[in-house]
């Protein structure tokens, strides 16, 4: 049981960085108090920055080179000590950490909703850790040391692939046969707390249109498309993996199977070196040959920058066709994440051919990043929110444990 | 130079079978003549039949289980040979065989268009076997074949990948650094003469439309979706192998990469099993556990055959979604090949949430597999054509060597 004034400290561990947000429970919703995150862990020089509400820095460290010897966190558990030792020694009232939310990248075919962890439930988290190998060791090493830090504290985890796990059954399957999906080679979907979040907020600000139907674009370093009908999520661009649908920061997004297959029969591959370049060398990157960054790219006169926001954009247009065709039509289009919250000209060469759908946008909205973009009476709205998935999960947490 | 009454012979050389089509040279165009194959090339039991333009059946032949020994034809020389022998013998006058068109899958990047076989051609076309080993080998050993029968009669290759190279190079690309395009690993889409065959027609038929944006539904053993755009196309939902977009008889359709590096990183798996399942043990088979026939899985009482279904109608209504994107709205869509034009139960399902399209249609009309099954007045007509790729080949011989 929460109670208003406890703090709810969510967690976010990635393979060398914890990012933690501490939220202050109030009977209006959690409110965030801190931010923050410690960066290279077990490198060279760890980095430690927190912030307050206001986006003040209130901390920043970094070690010297020279790593654990010099006093540098040089795993998940002492990067959680430094995080608590910075909240320890706030200023009183301190808040009282009540409940820690842990975002986890994958909760398999069973997991529907946040889940409060136990020694049970941790066993079954590690034993997905084949479908996620790259992350979800990580989300594991935080829960672990978050338990050491805060005995007897619920810690509860919240995954990316909760929402997702109402797609009716085309959508959750490929066309292989029934007992790959029967023993989890399926459609899981990710980028799901950011969705909920975005779905819910849509619903609380119109309460009609979170009836509706919704393609919510996440476009971050990791990109996906979510379908959304009624608040809960009918289909996705997002595979088995996080590399499926949309070109990404670095990874390839979409692929014919046959271009694995070649490589390794006709070149002699291996999947060591299929991953480092579906997972790091490909997307916008590995496109342009210059960077992952939108700016950068829209700032360079190289033609293959040209060509890897172009590739992005007409792959993000397709994709919310065959999301539209999956909800059998739209009533209002989304962006979030980075690249959909700030990137004017991305946005508009997604919508510039899809008027077809009823999608067309206001530039000048456009260009400021107004909450909605789309001219007025617009057959679809097309409109702008900030993501957070902290958040979601705070709200998760209260939800799962009760507010008193 | 082709002369009224010439006889064009079209053959289409697979693993174990050569098609054959004898069209005859007028003044309107190809008539056909004569069709038939030799089925079973290599294997027990050999199997000949040829059918008239009326469909009759003119000859039916079958070798006892003994295979070469027993006068079997063993390979695709001695299987054309059967075909020759029996064209041969045909009562006078007998069309002499004045060009010989060939269907080959693949025409990597360069080939836009039929061309003269000559040497020089077929080495190159023998270094795209990598790019298609299932097929492309099959294919010049019809066309060696043929040369052997026919010495100094012209060769013309027609490819499946031709129609498609007009595609914007955001189709044309995956999500790879540039050197992977610049070297082939390229989205060549397939199923080309198909394409052209239909969007010529519709073009004859309606030459506004013609100029239209049509979306062509080729649904056989294999499938795929074609944008095509004022009589060119600009996208399609086959990749770089025939492994891509719609699951299909036998074929997963688009999947994960990371399922594949799944299998073979968590599971042992190698490519020749992952070929075997992808290629051949998966799509409506696979899926349905029974058959790749949609009318046995119609038939069938069990939940496997109904999902299999449902998963195709589910993944194609989606890529219709994608290729009206692609072209920023659709003005027909054309169902072909065998569902396409014979399967209603699997046209109304994919087109039953497309209305948000302007697809709507007519119960009656589609039951009877009318040439147009939308409603009257529809914003998007929906026809069924039946699809013609021998004829396409037929009519390329003559538009490459003239007409006297």
């Amino acid at each position: 049981m929460i109670r208003a004034g406890d703090a709810i400290l969510v967690l976010n561990a990635g393979s060398s960085s914890i990012k933690f947000e501490l939220f202050e429970a109030t009977a209006a919703g959690p409110a965030s108090r801190f931010t923050g995150q410690v960066e290279g862990i077990g490198a060279a020089m760890p980095h430690f920055v927190a912030r307050g509400a206001d986006d003040a820095v209130l901390a920043d460290r970094s070690w010297p080179a020279g790593g654990a010897a010099a006093g540098a966190p040089a795993d998940h558990a002492a990067a959680l000590g430094v995080i608590i030792a910075w909240l320890d020694g706030l200023p009183a009232p301190r808040p009282a950490v009540a409940a820690v939310g842990h975002r986890v990248v994958h909760g398999g075919p069973d997991f529907a909703a946040p889940v409060l962890l136990d020694a049970a439930v941790i066993a079954r988290l590690r034993a997905l850790v084949p479908l996620a190998p790259l992350h979800q060791p990580h989300n594991l090493a935080g829960i672990e040391a978050a338990a050491a830090h805060f005995p007897g504290v619920p810690q509860i985890a919240c995954f990316d692939t909760a929402f997702h796990r109402g797609h009716p059954w085309e959508a959750d399957t490929f066309g292989l046969p029934p007992e790959f999906h029967a023993r989890g080679i399926r459609r899981y979907g990710f980028h799901g707390l950011s969705y909920e979040y975005i779905a819910r907020r849509i619903a609380r600000e119109d309460p009609a249109l979170g009836q509706g139907r919704l393609v919510v674009a996440h476009l971050g370093n990791g990109a996906s498309l979510c379908a959304i009908r009624a608040g809960r999520s009918v289909d996705s661009t997002m595979g088995f993996t996080a590399l499926d649908g949309l070109p990404m920061g670095t990874r390839c997004g979409q692929i014919d199977p046959g271009v694995l297959l070649h490589l390794i029969e006709a070149e002699g591959w291996d999947t060591a070196r299929l991953r480092r370049l579906l997972y790091h060398e490909s997307g916008l990157k590995g496109m342009s040959g210059l960077s992952q960054d939108v700016r950068v790219l829209e700032a360079s006169g190289r033609p293959e920058a040209a060509r890897a926001l172009s590739y992005f954009c007409w792959r993000a247009r397709r994709e919310i066709g065959a999301m539209a065709a999956a909800l059998g039509g739209l009533d209002a289009l989304v962006f979030t994440a980075g690249i959909g919250e700030h990137a004017a000209g991305v946005r508009a060469r997604i919508c510039e051919r899809l008027d077809f759908l009823g999608v067309t946008l206001d530039p000048a909205r456009n260009a400021a990043h107004a909450p909605e973009i789309s001219v007025p009476g617009a057959r679809v709205r097309v409109l702008v929110r900030a993501t957070d998935e902290e958040r979601m999960i705070a709200e998760h947490v209260i939800a799962l444990l009760g507010m008193a």
